[in-house]
């Protein structure tokens, strides 16, 4: 019995429940216009570690830990954690888990990953193979900067059309019962490449694959954009933002009244100096298992699409002359 | 109406059958014992192309392409691809499915890959939520010898505990319906850090992580390995599975007649000088995908129980004085 509705969505019958959430976000993105929406901001961002590595994964261990507490569970009730980040080999995610005593998942979707894991894991709980699981993912402006860009000591210049990395954190913990608002669907990405290569500009990259699972969800599901309260998407940011709307509307889809951005929502734009907004996989973590969750749990949203989306590269590949192949993955929440 | 026997397993009432593998293999891998169940074996580890990186792309694309021309598939017919790789951000995946035209989930399991897409590969379809899908996992000695450890022009000096990664890919086809190898049961690993530092010696790294699925595999569907025809580890290499074997003992289980490790079969150990043995993710892949998909389909195996291993750090965390975190995931499989 197929659970398919198109080439790329799924319908879950029995709507996995996002039972509690947890955000936790550092010390810049405790001063934007959020700040009263994460339910911990740092006073400091090394959170007491050496190294900007482990300092993300303190900070992916102490929002799991948080997830648990408030959810009213201990790890033996979780039967799955699916998690991941930005840095090499994911070791944001693989030393925060090490010390949980719960059956894991790693996953590397970039910036895409709280909706990557919210995909998978809702069809493990819709599908009976899991009773709760965690959705778990981070970023950490330091550590991002050392490996994507430059170390900090070094003081680079940052082209206008650059994001900054959201150091955050976001865990959601799914349940196949209970109360709250429900996953209806699950819309799958394609990795796209369109042939963009200026690193200094991930919106541009990573819009044409937010144009692809946006259209490929509409198609599947029958829905138009006013069906959605709310459409957001992971951290296109400000460039990109524009870039997906406009196309958008040149496919017959005008989003350009609920389209909402967590890369533009998680700072003062301007005042924060943050050029074309925040990204990286803590952005839509820290803002949907913040703000957004709150927002559906306030009942001010009934119907939303959340789409991360993810920039597929490395450094390396990159000065090897490839260019930048992207994913998107959508998931529809209703309350 | 929950799937889980036991805190790390379920079972699959659908069973998915593995309808078609492919497995590509490199000129080394091509002068072991296994030279004749690869589907190709490479006569240029280049495959053409002007970086390691792009070359395990290729290979990882060459190798997808083969399970579908094999399986008489279309792209069109593929519901999902699961894919993962060892490079940084997991480029070896990322630029060889962005020319396919098929739903992407990707992961980081380290060299534990194959078994971790095929775990959940197999919920997915089990579950209804697709017909179709790809499993697809790739290693190159080259791409890891250079990001790993050191580029291959220093000619660095080999400990005898280190391992030797192999270049090879493999790439499994699941299906919903048809005959052929069923995977009966998913376990799923956790996080073990055993306190181990070496990381010329990965087979010690990731025994304890083995040891921790297969205890909790026996425990949740009350078998023993005598009920295997074989009980195959990823590449735990000739110190690890010693490793696995005498504290399995210790636990109350003689694995010592039917286990083999991938990384042990693919080579001619003392022969080929690769010390311990093989390893990386296309070690089980390409064994798994070759060798034992074809004694299964020969029926010369009936059920057995296929584990990879992962270890989950990258060098920079080494560098900083961390340990190193393993993982293993186990299906089970019957003719």
């Amino acid at each position: 019995m197929s659970k398919r509705i198109g080439r790329q969505t799924v319908k879950l019958d029995n709507q996995p429940v996002i039972m509690e959430t947890a955000s936790i976000a550092g010390i810049k993105e405790g001063q934007g216009p959020l700040r009263d929406s994460f339910d911990t901001v740092l006073t400091d961002d090394t959170l007491g570690e050496k190294s900007w590595e482990k300092s993300e994964s303190t900070l992916q261990k102490q929002t799991a830990m948080l997830a648990l507490e408030k959810s009213h569970l201990a790890q033996g009730d979780i039967d799955y954690i699916l998690a991941g980040d930005l840095l090499n080999q994911c070791v944001g995610a693989h030393y925060s888990v090490r010390d949980l005593d719960i059956p894991f998942f790693g996953l590397y979707g970039a910036c895409s990953t709280m909706t990557e894991s919210l995909s998978l894991g809702s069809m493990l709980i819709d599908g009976g193979y899991a009773e709760h699981l965690m959705c778990l993912t981070s970023s950490h402006f330091c550590s991002s900067e050392r490996q994507f860009r430059n170390p900090l000591e070094y003081g680079g210049q940052r082209t206008p059309s650059a994001q900054w990395t959201v150091t955050g954190a976001g865990c959601a913990v799914l349940s196949s019962k209970g109360c709250g608002p429900r996953i209806t669907h699950v819309t799958t990405g394609k990795v796209i490449d369109k042939g963009v290569t200026d690193i200094g500009n991930m919106g541009a990259a990573m819009a044409p694959a937010a144009i692809d699972t946006l259209l490929a969800h509409f198609h599947d599901t029958g829905t138009r954009p006013e069906d959605y309260d709310m459409i957001i998407t992971g951290d296109l940011g400000v460039i990109g933002s524009d870039i997906l709307q406009e196309l958008m509307l040149g496919e017959g889809y005008d989003i350009r009244e609920n389209h909402r951005d967590c890369g533009k929502l998680i700072y003062n734009i301007e005042e924060q100096d943050v050029h074309a907004g925040g990204s990286g996989c803590g952005c839509c973590g820290s803002v949907f298992c913040g703000y957004i969750y709150k927002e559906l749990k306030k009942h001010n949203l009934k119907k939303i699409l959340v789409m991360a989306t993810g920039a597929l590269m490395n450094p390396m590949i990159i000065q090897q002359g490839e260019t930048i192949p992207a994913i998107a993955h959508a998931i529809a929440i209703e309350n």
